[in-house]
């Protein structure tokens, strides 16, 4: 990985302050249009920009791409919809839609007007129909396509002509008449039968192809299945209307991840390092807060008890063991659900099969969880003391409940089509603190009832 | 994503009991090799190794790829290491270097002894030598290589004859005769430049390489970050010696990401939904006895001040919402720190200024959050009394350390090479639920023996 030293940076930002524009176009005249983008992380913005109307309309569209989604509406908003219509057009229509899509109706309608171009600007507005969240929201529709019957000279020459308008060629999708997919022409084929009379004789058949509407979630799951670089998208009747390119599949699994990640850490909302302190305090007091209230709702049940404290305060003491096993059972158990969602190993269909299992793995930790306590609190407390025997109990109906209420949860939010990730972190540590403090509570005052303090 | 119909397994399932190979073969004859793995979990073992024995040996093989690691290795552990070879000569040096590895040494040697192919079992020699983190252990050597003096006509001569041992192509590269990596060649160059003279005056120079021994963290940043389908390896001195293809780098960060899901969610060791019973107790009950030691150790903290609950019993209710906020604060700030690192947008070298920051966020939760508290329990327990301060107070201090303590620690270990994922989840909830407990009861106390209970 590349990083700008602070040497560079030092010597830039005093270029840029003498506004000498030919050495700051000389100092990033060999940069990758990504690392461009990342200089904008240690400049300010009166920098940047200044450093972004030295570019071509090529490298600008580029760098705009990999800004990070702040950086770049900050920019956009300093820019007309000309000057932004000029650099958009050399990007794929996938990239050009993901910028487009985050301006207003306005500024997009003045964009689309901008651009020359009559079939990009048409293909820019078909994508734009589509739900972000599915193949149709990914796809571009820069690829190569040949007809089954052509032959390969007819066919290089094509991939030659359509070559011009594309980054980097992945397959050949071979059509029919109608436009419909049939296959797939590997690059070594090119190689191997370069003089074949038609193509649908060497093409691979039965490609891997997603639907439009297939989720994003899924399709990534194919890349990684099946080892692709590439995907070429059909619409409900089979045509070809678009590619995936692997890139964009990556970005999309690392947002899907990070977003698992931040929802079992109590995060809302995308928040990152960098993000500035009324930002993360925004995307952090939700679940704060509703930990509060659930702290609150603690003290409410543990206040029926009150008296019980008074008459054997060592009740007290084992409070934050007991509500933490709960809640760290509880994610574990929700955790392997979750991941197994995500990385399509576990099935929603086998739901019962699951918790079945899971009761197992609870009863397990939970006979073992308890009797250790059991054993530790004969020696600290005594092996007739109520509470030896109901902080020992508590143990093990908390590790059972939460393991069975951990993997429950999940699958039923994946049932009903809400995201499992949901029932990680915070919402299980805190319902479980709260459902383990009721049944040690229960448990205990029945205790003391029956037994009173036996010394 | 393709799925197996019950009915199709259910027909499989009969004509592998009446032992019908021929029925069989037909039955899985379409499949991808990933598919067919996908069968292995819904078959016993005896099953599965009916239909493996059918498979040619290039399609066992990439079946065999495509298994995960326990099914992979019970069918390895039936299979002679005559058979293995057979079987992983097909694949690519870096899939074959992957199986090899899981075997112990004995089996590894008797394999390579049984490679007739010198050249292949020699690259497979060299490649087990690499670090399974870095480039080198996660490149393969099949790739195409040309020398910048070639003609085009000359190098598509040479691009033909290498293609044969190559399933896909995705870059060209261009070495001196040094075999010194001096550029790429993108295959739409072949199409737009088909007759020029010498291949390094259209090829793309200082192209995006990696060392053999860059850590597989940093090229998997570098992948996303210029959107690569695939990275050349070089030597210490810039020879070309492998290649990283995106479908590994892809299994890589889903590994990761994986991993630092696991980590903050309290599971050691890899662990997935369908393991038995046992390794997901094994990978869980760790963490759980670690919080059990911290509960056992609050309980003892707790004791001290046994008194005051004596005289207090309202102190005892605050207890879960006190420790379950510090735990989730820290939870968040460490998750934010992990994942900065993980994705590359946070550095080591800013630690202090984002411990600054932290001390901002944490500061502005904390007035908030302390001051709700406070305006709850003025109205639940009254102004004046002892407890509706201590908590407040307590919230606060809780709050502002755990900000600081979740990124401190995190910031740490990467100093030090270590995991920063490992200061996540269980850790720092456990931490700061003791560390909470302390600061409650010092402040609870002081205050109860400067006023006593004041109603």
């Amino acid at each position: 990985m590349k990083e700008h030293s602070s040497e560079y940076l030092d010597s830039l930002k005093a270029i840029i302050e003498r506004h000498d524009e030919e050495e700051a176009r000389k100092a990033i005249a060999d940069l990758h249009p990504a690392d461009i983008a990342e200089l904008y992380q240690d400049l300010d913005l009166e920098e940047a920009e200044f450093l972004y109307r030295l570019l071509d309309d090529e490298t600008a569209a580029d760098v705009l791409m990999e800004l990070d989604e702040d950086d770049r509406h900050k920019l956009l908003s300093a820019m007309s919809t000309e000057d932004i219509a000029r650099q958009v057009v050399h990007l794929d229509t996938d990239d050009a839609v993901d910028i487009i899509q985050e301006l207003d109706e306005e500024d997009r309608d003045e964009i689309l007007a901008h651009i020359d171009d009559v079939e990009q600007a048409g293909d820019i507005i078909d994508l734009l129909k589509y739900d972000e969240d599915t193949a149709g929201g990914l796809m571009g529709t820069e690829m190569i396509v040949v007809n089954e019957n052509w032959s390969m000279p007819q066919c290089i020459q094509e991939m030659r002509r359509q070559a011009e308008n594309l980054d980097d060629i992945y397959y050949v999708y071979v059509v029919d008449n109608d436009y419909r997919l049939l296959g797939v022409l590997p690059l070594k084929k090119m190689l191997t039968h370069p003089s074949v009379s038609k193509i649908k004789h060497v093409m691979e058949t039965d490609p891997v192809a997603v639907k439009t509407d297939t989720p994003i979630d899924d399709l990534t799951l194919d890349f990684e299945k099946y080892d692709l670089v590439a995907m070429p998208v059909v619409d409900s009747i089979g045509r070809l209307v678009g590619q995936i390119t692997v890139d964009d599949v990556m970005d999309e699994a690392r947002e899907q991840s990070e977003r698992d990640y931040q929802l079992a850490s109590g995060l809302s909302g995308d928040v990152e390092s960098d993000d500035t302190l009324f930002t993360q305090t925004k995307a952090r007091l939700p679940w704060l807060l509703i930990g509060i209230l659930g702290g609150i709702g603690n003290s409410l049940i543990l206040g029926n008890f009150e008296g019980a404290f008074a008459v054997n305060p060592a009740m007290a003491l084992f409070i934050p063991l007991i509500g933490g096993t709960g809640g760290n059972v509880g994610i574990q158990s929700s955790a392997i659900i979750v991941q197994g969602l995500a990385n399509g190993s576990l099935d929603v269909k086998s739901s019962a099969k699951q918790i079945f299992k899971e009761l197992g793995v609870g009863l397990l930790n939970a006979s073992i969880i308890s009797l250790l306590v059991f054993v530790y609190n004969v020696f600290a407390l005594g092996p007739t003391q109520v509470t030896t025997i109901a902080v020992s109990l508590s143990l093990f109906a908390v590790v059972v409940f939460a393991s069975v209420f951990g993997t429950f949860v999940p699958l039923t939010l994946e049932k009903f089509k809400i995201d499992p990730a949901l029932a990680t972190g915070p919402f299980i540590s805190i319902t479980n603190d709260i459902i383990g403090m009721v049944i040690y509570m229960l448990i205990s005052s029945s205790l003391l009832a029956a037994f009173g303090t036996v010394a």
